[in-house]
């Protein structure tokens, strides 16, 4: 087990090793520890290893100048100018909220990015300044659209956050696919099958096997079959490509930077990097924060006191397990895996820094 | 068959009859009209009797005050004053278009209204400005959260509309549930079963009965189930009702006045009517209109040519289905069935205007 403060000050030193200012290292080592604190750990230290290697092969820059290039009172496009993906969003989104403060809500289409880690980080960054948060970004191509066997999109994922009075606040964050592709990963290397519903085959086929969307297969959108809403899964993952990819000039869909091994990259290019999307909207420009927040803490009661299924013990509000697994984690420490402690390890060694390998 | 035209020119003479002022009258029979011609008959002729209820019941305010009650440079909340929904929904969607003129984007909150017909209408409405339009509503509580058996939400669409260059726009218009409500409805008509998946009964277990809903059943959210990502839709039908009726100051979730005679009535109140949610942003906050479009044809051509599954002939873009039916229906005409010219006939005979009964 590692404290939270070890891993963060330990991450900062690999960025900073990599030639990351302070501020940026500090920035984008927020984003890893911040997941591995809501349990997310397949975007936590798992993760180094990819921003290293992308170093090493010199497909990031280090030391970017992310910035707006076109803006108006509530909107802008920015350029991520190949950062860090963490950096570049985290930026973004302040400048999302920053024109909420004046404008009432703040829009910002990102590109020139890269894998910006969970979609949550961003939009709950709107949440102590009295705003709802949103947040939005593409990813490697795994998901087939409707009808097709052509894997296209990313997992897409959308996340919204909503301040509350006295309960903690709503947080959303959900890919558009029926499972975020991590649970694929491990069952694959458990050995283990996969209910149907997740994956196809090269032919559209309904597969059990976690591994087929290394072979020529595709994970399907929220819905899995047209008779339960697949297309609907297909417009919300095309929402989320247009507005961070076609409305930034990113490379939309396909042709999406993978950053994944397996994933063959494109030749073609269509704009610039991987795309995001940020909103912020102060409460305050639709009614009193005070009013709004209570009204909420009311939504938050009436959804909790919903009769739960014989099944289920409760019913949840978005961010409920994650918050708790988070209250979890602070007490127990974050566990890293031995495979990742070794990567991570490497990792350290060749940087010439300290890290604890606890095995 | 009838003519779109004959069916605005008897649409609005009943709202003129009712009291609507001539222009409020063209605003409600607009979205009538539009949803026949999309072929959402649900959402069209068959409609006018419930707002003809409403009004014999005194339920509607035939004489809105339909006003911008709180705003910044890019929100507002607009009270509808208990409006007809498509009159204050036009005019939210108005508003957003005119905060997006001027700050960039737009987005209206709105109380106080009833049924708004079908979203697509209001996202469309961005289209000739150069905008991408968004328009989310609630809807009867017919639907449980994941881990429920109680109906708290409704079907609760998302329509999102995005301008393109030679070709059509995007256009996705989709429940946050497996299928629209209007299917169930079909299928008891016919006494057909329909595929599990689509509801649940009291006790929360999967039901093919269309009719179970009637009897203390409810609809599921997108997803289905807990394993193919039902919480995703659950978290996306919340997000609808907070944007909608939580930062408008309407009747969230279950408290969502319902215009479906088996629902109860709820006696609390916790806001004003019915809850919308606009949203209207300028292509040109982002960057130049001609490249965003032109972008957008090539995001079209990719998706469209992307290889079909093998039961596919092609691969669809959101909208596609609907401007084809709709140039079937200029062509052919508006079939009203049968039950429906009866129940409008009564209406009109109450009127006292003609309406030309088919059979």
């Amino acid at each position: 087990m590692y404290t939270p403060e070890y891993l963060e000050q330990f991450t900062r030193k690999v960025f900073e090793k990599m030639g990351c200012s302070p501020e940026d290292a500090k920035m984008a080592t927020d984003v890893f520890i911040a997941a591995e604190l809501r349990g997310y750990s397949s975007h936590g230290m798992i993760r180094i290893k990819d921003y290293y290697q992308l170093w090493k092969a010199n497909r990031i820059n280090i030391k970017p100048n992310v910035r707006i290039v076109h803006e108006s009172p509530s909107t802008a496009v920015v350029d991520g100018d190949g950062a860090i993906g963490m950096i570049a969003a985290t930026k973004s989104m302040q400048i999302a909220i920053e024109k909420a403060k004046s404008a009432g809500t703040g829009w910002v289409s990102t590109k020139g990015s890269n894998h910006y880690g969970f979609a949550g980080y961003y939009s709950m960054m709107a949440l102590k300044h009295d705003m709802i948060g949103i947040s939005l970004t593409i990813a490697n191509p795994l998901v087939a659209p409707t009808g097709s066997v052509e894997p296209m999109l990313g997992t897409n994922p959308i996340s919204v956050s909503v301040p509350a009075g006295k309960y903690p606040p709503f947080v959303s964050d959900f890919s558009t696919t029926p499972i975020a592709r991590g649970k694929l990963a491990i069952a694959a290397k458990k050995g283990e099958k996969i209910p149907l519903g997740w994956v196809q085959d090269a032919n559209g086929m309904p597969s059990d096997d976690p591994d087929v969307i290394t072979r020529g297969g595709s994970m399907v959108t929220l819905g899995g079959t047209i008779q339960h809403g697949s297309h609907k899964g297909y417009a919300l993952s095309a929402i989320v490509d247009i507005l961070s990819a076609v409305l930034s000039g990113a490379n939309f869909g396909p042709f999406c930077p993978p950053s994944l091994a397996y994933l063959p990259v494109k030749e073609e290019k269509v704009g610039e990097g991987t795309g995001h999307f940020f909103g912020a909207m102060r409460i305050d420009g639709f009614q009193k924060p005070e009013e709004f927040k209570s009204q909420m803490d009311l939504w938050i009661e009436t959804f909790r006191n919903a009769k739960p299924a014989s099944d289920c013990e409760r019913v949840l509000i978005p961010g409920d397990i994650e918050r708790e697994k988070e209250e979890r984690i602070r007490r127990e420490g974050i566990n890293v895996i031995e495979p990742v402690q070794k990567e991570v390890k490497e990792i350290a060694d060749e940087l010439g820094i300290d890290f604890d390998y606890q095995g």
